[in-house]
């Protein structure tokens, strides 16, 4: 094992001197926008100092260069000091610093990917060091790549679980490219953090989830290189750095004083404070600079990646979506190394498997630990490292939700697998049906949502998902249903189909997965009554194909039906009626699930909730009287 | 302290016997329905067995007794168990234990308050441990009662993170009346558990989240009599029980094997297994039943609780609506012992601190664990022990929407207030800004959704939602906005005011919070050009009013605008359509953000997003141009 050498002075003095002015930097840019967190900032500065100009390895003029050393500031509120740290380096103008949460910057009051040098938006606290994950074992075993992952968490952030979910993930997964730093200021936002400066307890905690850990004084840059230095030699477990801290440090009167959580130095304060902070500074020019890296990460590629082998069925073969989804992900497995899987102990539920015993290597277990699992696939999605497919239960997914909402801020392009949606799942109950996961998708901005019908249409949505940009969901269903389309149909985001249709047509039902079948049973049970319905699938529910949609109400007398296995809030009806809202002579019934489910046998319960064949049937019937 | 005194030999063979009894309900329960977890249920029998038979106090013929010993299943799938045990306590009738699962049978696949020995539902794994805090926190320091709290978890759902949320909380919080059982049966759905058989880093895990800890023998009753009593015993810390098992015990063939996890006992098995089992058994009889609870827990009290005094604003005041939040449940807090309030370290946000500075014993800071505060307040709710309010930044409700979900099915009365909604908070950017949650909220089927738009209405929806059931969810909003209502105005759920019309309004403009003053301001601008709008204020959003909204939208030529601070999807707009879906003749304009939105002012937000007065006006104008 190499032996540690101590910074020369010049050098420990240069990161001192850093340090100091990532804190005047902070005081500044927050005095000038009014807002913002400079305390939470000067806790971490000597942090900061240590990592931007001793540790880590990077092109300053590249930030998002596949080779360089990641780093999440889990602590988002922190912001300043990043943008300060990269004003440092180099790639910000110290003067756009003074632009702090303008409406026409992008150093916006929490990071994100607006700026080339940040992986994944946090200010949720407690997700960076999921994400930090997902890059580390990116780089360890896809990329095999000599990069490495830091991640700076507050203290008061490690009360969220997902930070022990991340913890364990990194430990069993032997993660040894990864550094967490605790920044244990003891102060939180309104009360002090619950374990305060009690740094052994932390140190208890980390060792207990399997890290190698090291408690600095995380003031003093001499013990910070050290343990940074220590952390890169140790093999075969993740190092946490905690660090004890305090809050506003260097400000007279403020440091580790509460009620200081979110506020900008007050102007009858800054000036002092400034100048005792500038007076510690020894000399004011630039004379640190990152190390480079090692240029050992596999070039970017974008290339499009499509199912190796077309979709395989007859029609009327049965096969549950869930299970074409596995097929699908195999294929594209086949056309592209780039094609990775995540799973939280559902494998053989979401058939996930299917791609598993492919490509084992390119497969990650994360156990059940939802929130965890989707911070990994956006980790792993960053800088284009990999197509990531991540899948579980789909009402599981809900567990993600603020992950997957902070996915979107972050430009993931993640794409999430539910499977088991709605009451068809049958016999298990309602902790275990999918009812708010549309609701949920819709209103994720960049989301794309697939609701396939049939195999077919589920292997096209795997490949769609895995080359369109933002976040991907493709909801799938636990029941067999009949192949309708034969292989070489076409899909596209945003097209529906007309799965049936007449010149006498009553109405247009839409149905997607479980209920398109139903509404197509219902077609069979009604035109032997001299009754004809037209049936959309739409194969995206976001976005929704209005085109086609209104076209076709228009041409069965403006009547809809929508029918769906979801509650009757949020989902494919009220995206329906999103698509009509403006028009007159559009009419929409919607049959949807409106109160909690019980366990029974799948088609009792289509019955009981009124999305069944025979419910639709008997809808159109009393509509259409005569 | 008490010694320990070994049960006698019958009591012992007792035990074992039970424990034998409930793996023979439970294989012949899974085979009935053909579904279900029996090796799941093997693993925990003799745990069981001793809790039900030799550890907890409970009246067995009135399992919700406020004085009763409280139990979770939180590995909710071992349902079958939990069925067989109450059937061995003679609540259940054995026969019915043959119906589990069916439609006509409330012995669902996984526990719910159907049942009146069930206060929580399980089945979203690493969720139970949250409730039976909120229990214990309640018996200890509410109740002030000697009623105990038991919690059983599989070791999979240790892998949640929302476990070590609530582990963390029962320390802090020295919740010595809490006993978590870890039911370390080794394997997992698809692959085995990642710590496996190591119940030494259990221990760890547990000993440095603060527990009091013992590793057993989770299939020998006298190790687990004495673990349970020594519990008992000990104080200042809550207990765990590390239980060392295996899956499918006493399953020849099956005990410790993959790939039998969710699986009945196939039909060539299952009578030599249950030969196996019955020959165990000493004494066919019941020999066994619980000891009695003291009688020490306060009665239920269901009467109303009201404001202590009326809202006391001026119109025209400005007042954020968070700020009212915190004036009313101070209120409610003068009227009733029953009201607590919790929050995640955001209270000088949210303003529950106006609650707790006046009832400091009454509320509990969660810190940064939004999952374990909504799942603790579920756990307080219980039983109608207390009415829970736990507050945070709306957009982290999303990190516990799981909880809620839940919550419903669990029948949950609690209350979650949710503030700095939408763009309008400014410069903190996008990861702090709800703009989903009306979304997330509405497919909660038994939710109340209320998004006051002034300090009045605000203090009204909190004392409303105090006597609500299911889940109540209020939006506040971060800016100060004016008062509008005079401090006598009466609301009701469901119930609209239309807060501005005249004989000549070209269209009706729905807004909410901030959106209905942006609403107000619009309507003073368009007025000095000669073009009437009418504003309505839904107060809530589920259920919306729609005949209120109808109405007034068919006197103003079917013409309806909504704006929202949400995303398009699934908030206001969509509720307006789903309310008027059925119409021919109306239509719907809808005004609401459409992707991430970035930091700035938030009059600059507000517009850049299309619904400030000003964007308002210039839809209005373009719709209405002569």
């Amino acid at each position: 094992m190499a032996s540690y050498h101590k910074p020369d002075e010049k050098t420990l003095q240069g990161l001192k001197d850093a340090a100091n002015k990532l804190r005047i930097h902070s005081i500044k840019a927050t005095c000038a926008s009014n807002s913002g967190h400079p305390t939470s900032c000067c806790s971490a500065a000597e942090i900061m100092s240590v990592l931007f100009f001793q540790t880590m390895r990077y092109k300053a003029t590249d930030p998002r260069n596949p080779c360089n050393d990641r780093f999440v500031l889990s602590k988002g509120h922190a912001a300043p000091i990043l943008y300060a740290a990269w004003a440092e380096a180099g790639f910000v103008k110290e003067s756009e610093l003074l632009n702090l949460r303008k409406f026409d910057s992008d150093l916006e009051g929490h990071p994100t990917p607006k700026l080339a040098f940040v992986d994944v938006a946090t200010g949720s606290l407690g997700q960076g060091l999921s994400a930090a994950c997902g890059m580390a074992y990116t780089g360890k075993y896809f990329d095999k790549s000599s990069y490495r992952v830091y991640c700076l968490m507050g203290d008061g952030e490690c009360s969220e679980g997902s930070v022990w979910e991340a913890m364990a993930f990194a430990s069993f997964y032997k993660l040894d490219n990864l550094v967490a730093i605790m920044d244990v200021n003891r102060l939180g936002q309104s009360d002090p953090a619950p374990l305060q400066h009690n740094v052994d307890v932390y140190l208890k905690r980390c060792e207990a989830f399997g890290w190698n850990t090291y408690v600095v004084d995380g003031h003093n840059v001499e013990e910070l290189c050290k343990a940074f230095w220590s952390a890169k030699q140790f093999k075969g477990q993740p190092t946490c750095i905690v660090a004890k801290t305090f809050k506003g440090k260097g400000l007279k009167g403020i440091e580790d004083e509460m009620n200081w959580h979110g506020k900008p130095i007050p102007k009858d304060k800054v000036d002092g404070i400034l100048n005792d902070l500038q007076a510690q500074i020894k000399d004011p020019h630039k004379t640190l600079s990152p190390e480079l890296p090692n240029e050992d990460a596999p070039p970017p590629d974008s290339s499009p990646i499509l199912l190796s082998s077309p979709p395989e069925y007859k029609k009327g073969q049965k096969m549950a979506t869930r299970r074409a989804y596995g097929v699908a992900l195999a294929k594209l497995g086949n056309s592209s190394t780039k094609v990775v899987a995540l799973d939280g102990d559902t494998k053989n539920s979401t058939f996930s498997e299917t791609f598993m015993k492919s490509f084992p290597d390119r497969y990650i277990e994360c156990f059940i630990a939802e929130q965890n699992m989707v911070g990994i696939a956006i980790g792993c999605a960053c800088r284009d490292r990999t197509v990531a497919f991540a899948s579980t239960f789909a009402t599981f997914l809900s567990r993600a939700y603020d992950q997957i909402r902070m996915g979107a801020i972050s430009q993931s392009n993640v794409n999430l697998v539910g499977s088991h949606c709605g009451v068809s799942i049958g016999e298990d109950g309602p902790s275990q049906m999918a009812l708010e996961d549309l609701a949920m998708f819709r209103a994720i901005p960049t989301c794309t949502v697939f609701y396939p019908s049939d195999a077919v249409a589920t292997e096209r949505a795997v490949e769609l998902a895995a080359n369109t940009k933002g976040i991907c969901f493709i909801r799938t269903s636990r029941p067999d249903t009949a192949v309708i389309y034969s292989g070489d149909e076409k899909f596209e985001i945003g097209v529906a189909k007309v799965v049936r249709q007449s010149k006498s047509d009553l109405v247009t039902v839409i149905g997607a997965g479980v209920t398109l079948h139903e509404a197509l049973a219902a077609a069979d049970m009604l035109e032997s009554e001299g009754k004809n319905i037209r049936v959309i699938d739409p194969f995206t529910i976001k976005p929704l194909d209005a085109a086609t949609i209104l076209a076709n109400a228009r041409a069965t007398g403006g009547q809809i039906i929508t029918v769906e296995d979801h509650y009757k809030e949020g989902g494919l009806g009220e995206a329906v009626l999103s698509a009509v809202g403006q028009e007159r002579d559009i009419v929409v019934t919607r049959l949807a699930v409106t109160s909690v489910p019980r366990s029974g046998k799948p088609q009792e319960l289509l019955d009981l909730y009124g999305i069944s064949a025979k419910q639709i049937a008997n809808t159109v019937r009393q509509k259409f009287a005569n």
